[in-house]
């Protein structure tokens, strides 16, 4: 396992944030040993988790440690630290909608009493609030009462490790950062207005208000530099429910990838470090085969090289 | 003029945001005086705007002395400060789509070559980023080299003062901290992707994204507490381009108001201290009259007991 950053706080200081890396179950402070003595970053040892994803000789010293015995005194347990999103509070959260063929089919075939999504010319971006939405590994998926199918949505998230602008996509990966597992949790009916007619204008509203409730963004557990995958268009991608497989695929299945998709996305507007770029998910979700997540319920998005993301749910 | 809160940096000190009240053209500088001996407000002199709205304290006091001659050693003039949006990083955009009736039924007669908008029956939400949108009074309007049509849409702003889920709209307006002027300015005709043939689906998002370029949401030059605003619902909503008056009506036009508004949203969601709503626009847009913003032209947002907003326009 590549070197996976994390940023995360200790119970008697909740507004410090740190920096860790993941190692054997546990959790390197990797802050405190940059402060230490000798340490070959301690004159920018207060670095964010961003500025990591910047810095290669941090990254190269950091995989360094991960890869051997890293020095214990430095080693914490998952239960002695609180776990935030690896990006505790991201300017932007950008996801792609029907970015893999797979889910374009199966969701066409589940709606029939709707016109048919066309294939997409070009990426179909939506955003959800970063405030309420994301949230770190082992957060509650918090089911709210204004829906009757929440549903899960594995997929890679990208994230942005310097400001770009109109960039080509032949420019575009090196502006990112790192990779992540991410869950678009959706709710699939939200019915708060009651409608005697729906058009497709106002289905796209509420299609689009069930992305934002809290708790629907977990994201995590930590972020693999950008400089340790070799092709993210190569990974393989799984989500499973209480353990049983649903989403199976390769990340080289999307329709846009990451390079046309920041190409498209910097001509929109500024990309700013810690922006998140949710790719998409492929075919499986619980809509297709009538299973909404219920209270109880634990999901888990897993992709190759990077990790696996875990979540219980639970009602509001 | 009621008091209005701004927020601002010293050009010596960018970093450190500061909160002052307009008084007499100038600023008064409300930080330093809080700081100061004497101050009722001393105990907590380094509070954020969002802070102050919340301080019953505080904003007696700041309203008492913008009543009357304030002290002159705390005021500056406009040049000597930076001036920020008031809430400089709000953790929401929140925008009604078609919330007026008036600008529904002027999109509906310039629309002929797609269906029909219907009325709505409930809230048409969407977002903007707000890490690149969100800009000041006298910030350019940044038109993008993907448009040919940009445009104003004067706005009356909600700014959240405290947190609140699932609240009734009899409750709604305790959750209120103030009121601005907003532009939400839009890209009519996004054109990123060369379409072969243009669905409903992909409309949406083509206009969901024209809503995102960099400074599209001008906002301030203050906020008005929400106690010195009798009724939100009685203000005169002005938008002038280059002098010439464009939109007038009244804000109790609004289909959904805003305590019917703040009851949809906080059952989809946390809504968080700072968050803005930006409460939809009247008609007398640019796009059915064919005048489309141009660099150099002037955009006013104006409404009554609130303040002018005003921003250039200059090309990307």
């Amino acid at each position: 396992m590549s070197l996976s950053l994390i940023s995360f706080t200790y119970p008697d200081k909740p507004k410090q944030v740190r920096v860790g890396a993941w190692h054997n179950g546990g959790i390197l402070d990797l802050t405190s040993l940059a402060r230490a003595d000798g340490s070959p970053i301690c004159d920018n040892c207060e670095m964010t988790v961003i500025e990591w994803l910047n810095c290669t000789k941090a990254l190269e010293w950091a995989a360094g440690l991960v890869a051997g015995a890293a020095p214990e005194e430095y080693t914490r347990s998952r239960s002695e630290v609180k776990l935030l999103a690896p990006i505790p509070d991201p300017p932007k959260v950008i996801c792609l909608a029907t970015n893999y063929e797979s889910h374009l089919n199966e969701s066409r075939n589940a709606q029939t009493d709707r016109p048919k999504r066309p294939t997409p010319e070009g990426p179909r971006i939506f955003m959800k609030p970063s405030g309420n939405t994301v949230c770190a590994d082992g957060d509650p998926i918090l089911i709210t009462s204004h829906t009757t199918f929440c549903d899960y949505e594995g997929e890679l998230a990208v994230i942005i490790g310097s400001a770009c602008r109109n960039v080509g996509a032949a420019d575009a990966m090196r502006f990112v950062g790192g990779y992540a597992c991410c869950n678009d949790i959706s709710e699939r009916d939200l019915s708060i207005v009651e409608r005697t007619e729906t058009q497709e204008w106002d289905r796209f509203f509420d299609w689009l208000n069930g992305k934002w409730f809290d708790n629907s963004l977990p994201i995590g557990p930590g972020i693999v530099p950008a400089r340790f995958i070799d092709d993210p268009h190569a990974l393989t991608l799984r989500t499973r429910v209480n353990g049983e497989l649903r989403q199976e695929t390769s990340t080289g299945e999307m329709f846009f990838d990451i390079p046309h998709t920041i190409e498209y996305l910097s001509k929109i507007m500024t990309l700013q470090p810690g922006d998140i770029i949710a790719t998409g998910t492929p075919a499986g979700v619980g809509r297709v085969m009538d299973k909404p997540l219920q209270p109880g319920d634990v999901v888990e998005v897993d992709i190759s090289e990077i990790g696996t993301l875990s979540n219980p749910v639970a009602g509001e």
